[in-house]
C-alpha cells in the first residue's frame, strides 16, 4: 500500500523564499493568511490528505464508479463519507469569496492545499476541483441574481459543478458544438444534445449538479462565435433555493478508463433540459476559457502532484528493498562525499547506494521541487492580476501567468508522468503490480497530459497566441525576471553553477523565439512543429529559475546559521542536479526546432 | 477496436538493404532461406497475426487470466483455439533445429515474425516467447537424453517452457535466491521454494509445461556461485515420453498488473516437486544467461512491437478525425512542398494537417524503422556468431551482439513505450478510453522496460560489462563499422544531411567512452550515474547508422527507376527527420553524463 506525507516544509520553504507572502499583506485576503493561520490550514490539509484521502486512493482505482439502470452512479466505498468531511473541514472554501461563503484566502494558499489533495487521491480531488471551475465561471460572468442562487451551495460543498465542453465529434475544436438551446417564453432555453468526457458529470456525492454547458442557439452562426454558455442544474433550483423537479439531463454511461477509476467520466444527454443563460448569448467561449484558464492550471499542479506521491513511494522503496552490493565501498578512497552510513557491509544494499536508482529518484526530486515553486509562483501571479495595487502590476501579473499557463499545464504534466514512470521503474517487477500502487499513479498522470487542451494545444497556444500577445509583453516581461534573477546572483559565486546555465538557456530560449518569428510567421507550419519543443525550453528555463531562486534562498539560509541544515543542503544538491541534468536538453530542444517543418509536412498524408 | 497491418514491405527493405540475407546463403539455414520462401512466410506470418492474433488482444486485455480453486489457469476466451492455429500453422518450429522438428532457419527470420506476433498480441506471444527461451536453454545445455526427452514436443508446442528466477526477496541480485534443491538417491532433486512473476506459469495451452527453475544445492554457497538449473516438468515425463504424475509444482496466485493481462503472471509454489539438474551443478547463472541473452533480443522486439501497432493506429486515426483547421491552405505561398491534397477547404479538416500531430507521427516512425532495422540486424549477428564461416566472423558477431543487446532492449523499450504514449495522444481524450486500444499499447510496452533486467540493469550491463569485455573489442568493432559508414556515403553528398550528423553523433559517443574510462574506474559511481545516458547515446547513433544505410539503399533504388517511389520517397523523409530530431540529443546526453555521480551520491539516503 503506498505511502503519502504532504510536503509541508517545502510548500513553506517556497512561500517564503519564492513566493515572498509577506510581502502582500496589505492586499485584500493576504492580510488574513498570517503564518500561523497559512502553517494549520497546511498542517490540518496535510493531515486530512494523508489520513482520510490518501488511503481510498487505490481501492478506489479498484472498485471504479458503478452506473445504476436510472442513470445513476455510485462513487467507490468511502468517498461519500471522505466528501462530508472535505465539507465540513471548509477544504472547498479557502480562496472562495466571503460574499458566498468563501474564506477569501490567496489563490496561492488554495493551490498549495490542491497539491495535497492531488496527491493524496487525484480521482476525488477532481470533484472539488471541478465544482470550483464551475464557481469561477459563474462568478465571472453570471449575474447576481444567478450568483445568489448557486455560488453559496457550491462554495459550501452541498453542490457541486461540472463542465460541458466536448462532443463525440468536436474536442479541441469547438466550433464544431451540435447541442441546441432552443428560446422559451419564459427565457429560459431547452438543452439538447450529447456532452461527452464530463469528468464528474453525475454521483453521489452532493446533493445537486450545477452543469455549465456549451450550446448554439437557434439562428446562432455554426461556428465558434455562435456558443453560448448556460447553467443546466441536475435538479431545478426553487425561488426559495430548495430543490425543485429533476431536470432533462441523464449520465448515459461513464467510460472504462485508463486511469482515474474513482471519478465518474459521463457521456450526458441533454434532452430538452431547462437551461439558463449565462453572460451574453453568443459570447459562451469567453466565459468558458476563464473557467479553463483556472482548470489549466490545476491540470498542472496534478501532473506535479503524481510526480510527488510517485517519488516518495519510490524514496522508500529504494531504502528498503535490499538487492545488489554497493558498486563502492564506505570510506573506500573511491568515494568522495558519500553514500557513508548508509552502506552497510551486509550481503546486500538498499537499492538507494545505487546511482542509477539515485538518478531516477534525483530526476523526480528535482522537478517535482522546481515545479512546485513554479506553480506556486504562478498561482501568486493569479491573484496579483486580480488583486495588486496599480493596474500596471495587476497587468503584468497576468501578462506572465497567461504566458506561463501552457508551460504549467503542457511541461509539468510531461515531466510529472515521466517522473511517475521512473519511479515505477524503481520498482522493478513490483512496480507493475496493482497492489504496490505505483502503476496507478502512472496511469493517472497520464490524463493530465490530454485532457483541459492537450499538450499539443498547450504549446500551440504558447507560440501561436501568447507569445505574440500584446507585442510579446508577456515573454518580454519574464525574460527580465529571469535575467534579473541571474544578474543578483552574479554577487555570489557559489550560485554560479546554475547561473551560467540558466544564463545560457536563457540564450537558447531568445533564439528559439527569434527563429519562431523568422520563420513561423511566413510559414505557420514551422511554428507548429517548434511548438512542443518551445514549450519544454521555456519549462527548463521557468523552472531552472526558480531553482536559482531557491539556492539563492538556500545559501541565506545557511549563512544566517539556519537550524535545518540538511533541508537546505538537500536544496542545493537538488539544484546543482537540475542544473547538471536539465538545462543541457534546451540547447538539444533549439536544434530540433530549428530543423523546422519540411520533413514533417512534405510526407503526403496517405503514406503515414 | 484498433487495427494491425504486419509492415511485410519494410521487413523485406530491411531484410534486403541492411541484412542482405541473399549475402550469407552458404551458412547453413540460410540456404533454405530463399526469398521466395521469405516472402511467404511473412506474408503467412502477416495473416495469422492480422486475421487470428489482434481481434483477441483487446478483449483478451478485458478479460485476463483468471485462476481457480486448484491452480489451475484459464486464458481469456478464443486463446486456446489460437494458439492450436499457432501451433497447426508451425509458427513456433520456424528456427528451431531440425533434430528436433524445427524448421532451421534463420534467427533473422524468426525475429521478423515475433515482432509481428508481438505488435498482433503481445500477451498472447509471451506464451509461444518463453517456451522458445526454455529451448534454447536446454539445447545449450543440456544432456542428449534431456533434448531428446523435452525439445520435439517444446519445438512442436504441444509443451510450453518457462525461465523461473525471480523470488519474492531476490529480483536483480540472483545470489538471494532461497529455493532449495535435496539430492535424492534416485539422482533427482526435490525443489522447494516460492518463484514469482513466472510469466506463463501456468495456463491452458499447453499439455504440459516445463518449467527451468534456478535453486540452491544443499551446501553449495549461499550466492551467485551457488546456483545451479533445474528442469521441473508440471507433468512428470515417463521414459517413453508419455505424460507421468502431476509434479509437486503449482501456481498459488496470479499477479493483478497493469497490462499484459492475457498473460498468466504466476507465483509458483515448488514442494518437493521433482526437479532434474540440467547442465553442471552451481552453473546455473551460466545457462539462464543463455536464457537470458535471447530473451533480452526477445523483449527490444516488443519495445519496437507496441511502438510499430500503436503508431500505425495513430496515423489511421490522425487521417480520419476532422478537427480544427489547417494553417496553411494548400497551394499558397506559404506551403512548400507539402501537404498538398490532404488540405480540404471544409469546416474542418482532418487532424493530421497539424505539423505538431505530425511530429508525433514522425516521432514514432523514425523509431519503429530504425528500430526495426537494428533488431534484424543484431538478429542476423546471432546468426552469424553461431553459423559464419571463420572463427574470427563468428567472434565479431557474437561482440557486436554482445555490445547491442543492452541497448536492443533497454533503449528500444524505453522509446517504444515513449512511441506508444505519443500514439496515444494522438487521440486526444479518446486515447484514455479502453476501448480504443491505445491505453492498452501503452500498459503492455510498460512491462518490456522492467523485466528480463530492468533498464538500469540493461545500462550497467553496458557500461560494466559489456564496454570492458576483451579490452573493449566489441566497441572498436562497432565504431570501426559505423565509421565505414559514414566513410562510404562522403561520395553521395545527398546523404550528407544524415552522415554529418551521425559522424558528430560518433564523436559523442567516443568523448562518452573516453569520459567513463577516465572517470568510472576511478569512481564506479560515476559510471552507474552515466549508465543510462550511455546508453541512449549509444541508442541514437546505432538507429542513426541504420537510417544511414537505410537512406543510401533508398537512393540507390531510385536512382535505379525503382517502381515504388513512394516507398523510397518516405524512407528519405524518416531518415531526414530522425537526422534532424534525434541526433541533437547525443550532445545533450554527453554533457548529462559527464556531470558525473557527486550530486546524486552526495544526498544521504535519509534526505529523499
Amino acid at each position: 500500500m503506498p505511502a503519502y506525507r504532504a510536503p509541508v516544509k517545502d510548500t513553506q520553504f517556497v512561500l517564503s523564499a519564492i513566493v515572498g507572502l509577506d510581502k502582500y499583506s496589505n492586499l485584500p485576503g493576504f492580510a488574513d493568511a498570517t503564518p500561523d493561520l497559512v502553517q494549520a490550514i497546511l498542517e490540518e490539509g496535510a493531515k486530512f490528505c494523508e489520513n482520510v484521502l490518501q488511503p481510498l486512493n487505490l481501492p478506489g482505482d479498484q472498485e471504479g464508479c458503478t452506473r445504476h439502470a436510472d442513470g445513476s452512479v455510485t462513487t467507490p466505498k468511502g468517498f461519500k463519507e471522505a466528501y462530508q468531511q472535505f465539507v465540513d473541514g471548509g477544504w472547498g472554501t479557502l480562496t472562495a469569496s466571503p460574499d458566498f461563503g468563501g474564506q477569501g484566502l490567496p489563490h496561492v494558499i488554495g493551490t498549495a492545499v490542491a497539491e495535497y489533495l492531488s496527491s493524496a487521491n487525484m480521482a476525488f480531488s477532481m470533484y472539488p476541483g471541478l465544482n470550483e471551475g464551475a464557481q469561477a465561471a459563474i462568478s465571472a460572468v453570471g449575474s447576481d441574481a444567478q450568483k445568489q442562487m448557486y455560488l453559496p451551495n457550491m462554495v459550501h460543498g452541498r453542490w457541486t459543478g461540472t463542465m460541458n465542453l466536448t462532443e463525440p465529434q468536436c474536442g479541441t475544436d469547438l466550433g464544431l458544438i451540435r447541442t441546441r438551446a432552443e428560446p422559451q417564453p419564459d427565457g429560459t432555453h431547452k438543452i439538447s444534445g450529447t456532452k461527452i468526457f464530463i469528468s464528474a458529470g453525475e454521483h453521489d456525492l452532493s446533493d445537486n449538479i450545477i452543469h455549465l454547458v456549451l450550446a448554439k442557439t437557434a439562428g446562432a452562426p455554426d461556428n465558434v462565435k455562435g456558443i453560448s454558455l448556460f447553467i443546466v442544474p441536475k435538479f431545478l433550483v426553487n425561488e426559495d433555493g430548495s430543490l425543485g423537479a429533476r431536470n432533462g439531463v441523464v449520465c448515459g454511461s461513464i467510460e472504462h478508463k485508463m486511469g482515474i477509476h474513482a471519478n465518474s467520466t459521463c457521456v450526458m444527454n441533454y434532452d430538452g433540459a431547462t437551461g439558463y443563460l449565462i453572460g451574453e448569448e453568443m459570447k459562451g467561449l469567453r466565459a468558458m476559457f476563464i473557467m479553463m484558464n483556472a482548470a489549466r492550471l490545476g491540470v498542472g499542479v496534478q501532473g506535479l502532484s503524481q510526480g510527488e506521491v510517485a517519488y516518495q513511494n519510490a524514496a522508500i522503496y529504494a531504502r528498503d528493498r535490499v538487492q545488489g552490493k554497493a558498486l563502492t565501498v564506505a570510506g573506500s578512497a573511491t568515494v568522495a562525499p558519500g553514500p557513508g552510513p548508509d552502506v552497510v557491509a551486509a550481503k546486500a544494499d538498499p537499492i538507494i547506494v545505487h546511482a542509477d536508482v539515485r538518478r531516477m529518484l534525483m530526476e523526480g526530486r528535482a522537478f517535482n521541487e522546481g515545479a512546485r515553486a513554479l506553480i506556486l509562483w504562478g498561482a501568486l501571479q493569479v491573484d496579483l492580476s486580480h488583486k495588486a495595487a496599480t493596474p500596471e502590476e495587476r497587468q503584468m501579473a497576468d501578462d506572465l501567468i497567461g504566458l506561463l499557463t501552457p508551460v504549467i499545464k503542457g511541461y509539468c504534466t510531461d515531466k510529472g508522468y515521466e517522473v511517475a514512470t521512473a519511479s515505477q521503474q524503481v520498482y522493478g517487477g513490483h512496480g507493475y503490480i496493482a497492489e504496490w500502487g505505483m502503476e496507478q499513479f502512472v496511469r493517472d498522470a497520464r490524463i493530465a497530459q490530454i485532457y483541459e487542451g492537450t499538450n499539443g494545444i498547450q504549446a500551440m497556444d504558447l507560440v501561436g497566441r501568447k507569445l505574440a500577445m500584446n507585442g510579446g509583453r508577456g515573454l518580454r516581461a519574464y525574460l527580465a525576471l529571469a535575467a534579473q534573477a541571474v544578474a543578483d546572483a552574479a554577487a555570489d559565486t557559489r550560485l554560479d553553477a546554475i547561473a551560467k546555465p540558466l544564463e545560457k538557456s536563457l540564450g537558447e530560449l531568445q533564439a528559439a523565439t527569434m527563429w519562431l518569428m523568422q520563420h513561423g510567421l511566413s510559414n505557420p507550419n514551422n511554428a507548429g512543429a517548434a511548438a512542443t519543443s518551445y514549450m519544454e525550453i521555456l519549462g527548463i528555463v521557468s523552472l531552472g529559475h526558480m531553482w536559482l531562486l531557491m539556492a539563492k534562498a538556500a545559501h541565506e539560509a545557511l549563512d544566517a546559521g539556519a537550524g535545518d541544515k540538511d533541508f537546505y543542503d538537500a536544496k542545493l544538491l537538488t539544484a546543482r542536479y537540475y542544473a547538471e541534468r536539465y538545462f543541457p536538453d534546451a540547447g538539444a530542444l533549439r536544434r530540433k526546432l530549428e530543423a523546422g517543418s519540411e520533413a514533417m509536412m512534405a510526407m503526403p498524408a496517405s503514406a503515414f
